[in-house]
């Protein structure tokens, strides 16, 4: 049974003691009224920790993030889209460190204490000035959480917000987390840029080995074009404000769910909401020899161009399915699988024992109308277990990236 | 300087001693008047060599294939086009063997000396009264090499072939090659469908040899959309009808260089032709410290499914172009590389010491309005050099693939 409460229309400020706000900067450059600069703001000290893209372009704002977290401790996060602040060299730290500095200097508090993000065009100069009139014009609240996810929006088409409360030995504590997605998303060990809230009392290194763990089942199991950004990030700051520790090992076992919990729900969430995508897909890859395995199956499938191209067209091409396990790395035995399709419309089976199956094509149409496609390999070789995200391959996908400067 | 010629014209019957064919036998099963079948034959016994995919699931016909070349040898290919008899459980193999008895006896040849391929949808068996008739009904002829190569094309929108004369330093050799590409393009140690003949006499290592390290260079660099094929298969086979030996330091190395060449055409044939491809990409990665980083790099890059996006869209957003070597793997320094966008238009550079350039948008369209697109990195971190071959990716790819069975 799950130990928490969804909270309706939660975000990054339900937790108690932060607050948000956003500004329309301009840092485009093309004069429409985007909001385009968020921050993110905890009244008290707070502990944090972040995980970064492995792209060897890692982007100034990481290099910056991953030193201001040496401590382990966070209290703003200054937020920017519209460019990427990447591949931009000395400057790029530089004005990395001056965003920091600037938010900083606004809410009385040390650089060190802000960490920043930036998501947008690669290779192009921060606009420092717009950026620092920007910052300083936002106004923080309690009520602005919504409108911080609006301003790290890029190609997005939904918002990605989520909150809940949890029940600890101590009280309740309040979790919210916010991302934003849709383009070159594969990440590795790290997200695209999400953030997690939470005025639970926690320790720095627990919160740190359970974001580890969560990741390596949620942001790191999604793919929507395999393109590993520069710029991938994921960061959580707890600030105790609930007066609630989370210690022993049963509360931590809980908040640890509760995490799992917001970080598939996100990964869910990016992937669906991939660019141009009409369908999202949910890839079970079932007993397997080695947990790697099995994620390395579950992801290849997800990310199978063919495949997805099967899926925008509705068309129950299972044989992409099984080519992309084959050549995903794994070790198994070809001869034992079994492969269905779901959503809610039903199931359907499509291979037995690693031979093809006659089955409905009109059953099979009408499963792969919904708008969620789980696909089921059960290797019966092993019993390790790993679920992949994903989403179709479109024409849309292709229009929106073939004229994204533009 | 080249030491050949090429064969105006030329095709896998241009070598001494080899005969086509090809056949309509509505191998799909949709009444359709398409060349189906093909077939290469040596009128003399010949030595053979194949490579073929490493996909887990990898089907029957390479598994027969395997096989039946443990001897180094081979007289005859048939292949069918519309079925890729994958995913077949034990009744493909059979059904492979099958194929190969019913044209070994047509051909008055052991079972062993003939090779099996087949392309197409996986996980259908073989209608085997038809491939059965419609084997029985091909022709062959020196003439007919243009034919075999049409009833090989599945997606592929231009015929791939090419035929040489080598002048060694008993005579001279001819070699001739066609292939089938377009779709599930990302060989591992394998290609799509290539067929290599040569009245050259050579031993068969020498030819395994020389075929190996030439994929190496082509065919395993060329990516069009990421998916590994179950049937990925490359075979050559030499009959020595020239009468000419290729033993000599000289010789081996002038007929290599041949090879060589005909693997890149070959290879270049292939990913300009990706399904829906409006232009084609060239990618150097220049002085790294390994091969396999070079390789890594060139690879990335062709594969980047937002830089292929880009190149649709004739935009110049090399920024991709870093961020897919960023995430390739491969180990190099950021703050040397040079980067430049090329074409029959001109070159452009783009990034200097690991840092944007400004640059003239104007001119960065002309040169990628261009047919092929030619992207330089240079890490100026070692003096491994790798060559990847690629294509856009368009509406049409996602178009052919989202209703490819119907």
């Amino acid at each position: 049974m799950a130990s928490f409460k969804l909270i309706e229309n939660g975000s990054i400020t339900s937790p108690k003691g932060f607050q948000a706000g956003a500004v329309a900067a301009d840092v485009k450059g093309n004069g429409k009224d985007k909001l385009d600069i968020a921050m993110i703001y905890s009244e008290k000290e707070s502990v944090a920790t972040g995980m970064f893209t492995l792209n060897k372009f890692a982007a100034p704002p990481t290099h910056y993030c991953r030193e201001a977290l040496k401590d382990g401790k966070a209290r703003a996060i200054v937020i920017n889209s519209g460019n990427a602040n990447a591949a931009t060299g000395k400057k790029g730290l530089e004005d990395a460190r001056k965003m920091a500095e600037i938010a900083a200097k606004k809410l009385g508090l040390e650089t060190e204490e802000v960490l920043v993000c930036s998501t947008g065009t690669i290779g192009v100069h921060l606009p420092m000035d717009r950026i620092s009139a920007g910052i300083e014009k936002i106004e923080l609240s309690a009520d602005n959480g919504h409108l911080a996810e609006q301003a790290i929006m890029t190609t997005d088409t939904v918002p990605k917000e989520i909150a809940m409360e949890i029940e600890l030995s101590g009280g309740k504590i309040v979790i919210g987390s916010m991302a934003k997605g849709a383009g070159m998303i594969h990440p590795n060990l790290a997200t695209m840029l999400g953030f997690v809230t939470t005025d639970a009392d926690i320790a720095s290194d627990e919160l740190k080995k359970m974001f580890k763990e969560s990741v390596d089942k949620s942001y790191n199991m999604m793919t929507v074009d395999g393109d590993t950004s520069t710029n991938d990030t994921l960061i959580a700051i707890a600030n105790g404000m609930s007066g609630v520790a989370v210690k022993s090992e049963e509360d931590l076992a809980k908040f640890a769910e509760a995490i799992d919990y917001i970080c598939v729900s996100m990964a869910k969430k990016i992937s669906a909401d991939g660019e141009g995508a009409t369908h999202s897909m949910v890839v079970n890859a079932k007993n397997l020899q080695t947990l790697e395995d099995a994620r390395k199956v579950a992801k290849a499938v997800a990310g199978s161009m063919l495949f997805k191209c099967a899926i925008f067209g509705q068309d129950a091409n299972w044989g992409r399915v099984i080519s992309a396990a084959g050549y995903s790395g794994a070790e198994f035995r070809t001869d034992l699988i079994d492969v269905s399709l779901e959503s809610k419309a039903g199931l359907i089976e499509v291979m037995k024992d690693g031979a093809a199956l006659k089955f409905d094509e009109d059953k099979a149409a009408s499963i792969l109308k919904e708008d969620e496609i789980i696909i089921n390999l059960d290797f019966h070789d092993g019993s390790e277990c790993a679920t992949g995200y994903g989403c179709d391959l479109t024409y849309d996908y292709v229009k929106i990236n073939g004229d994204y400067r533009t």
